[in-house]
This record gives C-alpha cells, structure tokens and sequence, in this order.
C-alpha cells in the first residue's frame, strides 16, 4: 500500500517526554488504522505527512496533523457519498436535476436555457438544457431517474440524435446560426448501457453520468464547482426541501447567494443559522478539497 | 338515411296469399329494425334489395334475401369487433404480432424475415421484420401492446429513424445492396400520437396501425388477406391457443395448411372438427364480404 520510501525516510523527532527517536511510520498508521481509517484515506494522510515532516518535529505536532486530515477527509469521503444520494432526493420530476445541469454549464461559462421548446424542421421538441458560449451550442438532453439500478439504453441516443438533428436542421437554415457549431449531450444521475455509449462514440454524442467518463463525470463537476444540491443539508426536512425546490432553488450556492428564500419558506431563525452553518462547512471542505 | 331512388322504386309483389300488392320499402326496414339490425347494415340490405327486387318477386323471398343478409352482415361486424380483440390477445410478447406482420407483408408478395439482428455502422440492431422484394428492402418495427389506450409517440418514430439509417449506412457501403430502395415502417397494433404522424411524413417513414392510414390500416390488411390471429377462435381456449403460439402457428390460415398441428397438441378429434369448422366459417365469411 505504502511506497517503500516513506516507510524508510529517516526523520529525528521529539517525544512529550523531551527525548528523540526515530519517526516510525508504521506506529503511525496503526494508530490510524485502530481509529477507523480505510486504507484510501491512510494512504492520503501518510502521503501529506511523509511529504511535510522535519527533523526536530515533536510526535505531538505529527499525530494531531494526521488525525486532523483523515477527519477532514473522511468527511469528504461522506460528503461525496451523501452528495450521491442527494441526487436521488431531486426527483420526483426531472426539473430540479434538469436546473442543476443548466447551472454545471454556466459554471463552465456557458448562457443556459433550462426546459424550452424549441422549433425543428419537423416537429417542436424540448430541450433540457441549451447551454451557448461565443459560436457552440450544446443542447442537453437530461434522463434523470430515482432508481439508482437505471441503465439508459441506446434507444436513448438513437431518439436524442434525430431530434437534435432536426433542430440543427432548422437552425441551420437561419443566418443567425451561420457559423454556429452544435454538440449533443445525454446527462444522466444513473448511468449508460455500454451499446448506448458505443453508439454515442461512433455518431458524436457527448454522455455524462455520476462517473462516466471517468474522472471527468457529474460527481467531479458538481464538487469542483461546489453545486451541492440542497437535497444533502441535514437541517433541512423534506418537505422544507419541497418547498426550495420548487421555488426553482436546487443547490446550497443559491441559498448563500440569496439567503433571505430561507425567511421566505418560514423557517425559524435558529434553523436558518443552522442551515447556513451546514451550507458553509460544505462549501469550506469543497475548499479544502481542492 | 335512404335515396330517394330506392324508397320509390315502385315495383309489384305477390303476398303469401296470392294478391299482388306495391313493394313498401319502409315496411321492410320497420322489420329489420324491429330485428335489432342498426342503421349501417339496415342501409346496406336496403340498398341490396332494391337493386335486385323485380316484379313478381313473393314477399316472402324478399324477405328470407334480406334477413339472411342481416345475419351475415351482423356475423362480419362481429368478426371484425372479435378481430381487434383477438390483437389484443396475442401478447403478452411482441413476437408472435411480428410473425403475423411478416405474413401481412408474405400477402403482399415479399419475403420476409422476423426478429433478425442485422450490422449497421455503429451497433447491430435488431430489427422486428424485413421484407424484401425484387430492389425494395423495407425495415419494420413492431410496437405491439396489451393496453388498447396506448399511443405510440414521436419518440419511437425518432429512435426508429436513426436505427434505420444506422443499419442502411452499413448496407450502403455493400455491393449486395447497391441498387436496393430501402423503407422504414413503423407497425403497431394501438394507435400513433399526432406528433409521431407528424414526424413520420416529415421524414418519411411509413405508419400502420388498426386503422391507419384510413382505408389501409391493419384491420384492412387483415381481412382483406384473411390473416385471422388464432386468438379470434371460440373453439380453442386460452391454454391451446398459448400452445400454438409457441409453436409459431398465428393465424387460422396456418391452422388449414396443416391441419396435423392440431393433433400435436393433443386436441380432441370433436374439438379439432369443431375448430376446422369455426376457422372455414371465417374464412367463408371474408369470402363473402368481398
């Protein structure tokens, strides 16, 4: 687990009781271990010390740091996991998660429409999200569901292809989109059947899921940008939830940006401090975890 | 509801007791009436009559010509009313809706092949039946339903679109098929949303359901070729009828063609004649609705 160079580098650090020893790294993740650390996150927190510690260091300075940073991380580890099922939480609908979209793009730079109807050669059709920055528009079509086993097939990307199809088209015969450059996109908070990815690769459609493409999926934009939707707060009940939802307030950015919604659904002020206390230790571990 | 024509027409008639007396039109229809006959098939008795009656012609002819043609027209309405139902119980899978789509189209003198995987460019595909005649190939996807009130929308024609265009890219690129004019239908057994009609002009993919396009719809197909789903049959019960899906017999016709079929499932010989005769009263009676 451990690269045989932290394990070995010799540091001389100082015990409470004044006298010095050797750093021993396995003592350290022992300790680590008996408090319930996985071996990601000891992994982590070895890396950090090994990297930072100096010779003269006291044994003090080294335990508190480490312990400081698996708590840190561990609470990343559980914000990550409740930020999961928070997305579960959005629904009934498929609005609120079709919003949060909408605002993963602006966070990108993009001008977004959330839910139009747009014209087609053909026929009118909604669109999820239209998201334009300087010549690209991207129109995204949002498959939101509560049931985490959800797979979308290619039946999807089959339907989403000729319909953006026929709104490129259209627009394609309007001086407006001259030199505009169009992109598909198919959002998920499940995830994609393989042949669905695969016919999305072969005709250029763009796929998003929690963890597709790897590295680079809606749990690693939304942490980045910090767009944690309201759905994870702990001080919030459901139906409290219901009500911010649909007052069209789907992340926890919202309510510190306009923090006045919270008086306006009725909450008791000492809710309301807790909630903005909640929202801000979010907002301070994305920080953190940058 | 009657012409004019028809109701005075004047024509002399011998009654059972020998007296000649003038036809009187709405004495017969006051008879068919008080038969339970409904307008439609009144008009069309009618309408029959009066162009067959001539002098001399007894009452009782006259009458024993329409009755029987009430009886007939009653038994043809039925049949129709009991065809549209017995779709219904094809299911509860698509595949045997799909075999008698491929026989509709055999009728029309294709060849044809049901539930086959076939290459396109990006994904193989499966495709509900191919029918193939001299330099046509037309691909046909069948959305078969139990739920009568189901429409089949846009989406379908979407997806169905570029399906086929998938598969036609790659056949494109085959020398085989470089003469070949290829079609797309859509097929089902309920109705289309008026936007996947829209959709399906606009593109030009070819629609069938029960009774559409007006005229040409499937209850037409049907009959005209006498392709009566063995679901229609009242001497056959449920677990029979299940039986000779499985093995691929779905029409009466099938049934007459190889009538040892009926053996196979260990029917009765009583209940085999039965059947043999229910399937030729059918068969009789598209006859004479010709």
């Amino acid at each position: 687990m451990l690269s045989k160079k932290h394990s070995t580098k010799k540091v001389i650090i100082k015990k409470a009781s004044g006298e010095t020893e050797l750093f021993n790294v396995n003592k350290l993740i022992n300790s680590l271990r008996r408090a319930g650390a996985n071996d990601e996150i000891i992994k982590t927190v070895i890396n950090d010390i090994t990297e930072w510690i100096y010779s003269g260091v006291t044994t003090k300075m080294i335990y508190n740091r480490a312990f400081r940073n698996m708590r840190r991380l561990e609470a990343v580890s559980a914000a990550r996991y409740k930020l999961k099922h928070a997305m579960f939480e959005l629904g009934p609908t498929g609005y609120p998660f079709e919003q949060l979209m909408g605002m993963v793009f602006q966070g990108l730079g993009f001008s977004c429409e959330v839910g139009v109807i747009v014209e087609g050669c053909c026929l009118n059709h909604e669109m999820d999200v239209i998201a334009t920055k300087q010549n690209e528009q991207h129109f995204c079509e949002c498959k939101y569901s509560v049931d985490q086993g959800r797979k979308i097939g290619a039946q999807v990307s089959l339907y989403v292809k000729s319909r953006v199809e026929d709104i490129v088209n259209k627009r394609k015969s309007l001086r407006k989109y001259q030199n505009t450059i169009f992109k598909t996109w198919i959002i998920t908070n499940t995830r994609f059947s393989e042949d669905s990815i695969e016919y999305a690769k072969c005709i250029g459609i763009n796929l998003l899921s929690w963890d597709y493409p790897s590295g680079e999926g809606l749990k690693e934009l939304i942490e980045r940008q910090g767009l944690y939707p309201i759905t994870v707060l702990d001080s919030l009940n459901k139906k409290e939830k219901g009500l911010l939802l649909s007052k069209e307030v789907v992340t926890c950015k919202q309510i510190i940006e306009n923090p006045k919604i919270l008086t306006e659904i009725d909450l008791a002020q000492s809710k309301i401090n807790k909630t903005k206390k909640e929202i801000n230790n979010l907002l301070r571990l994305k920080q953190g975890n940058k």
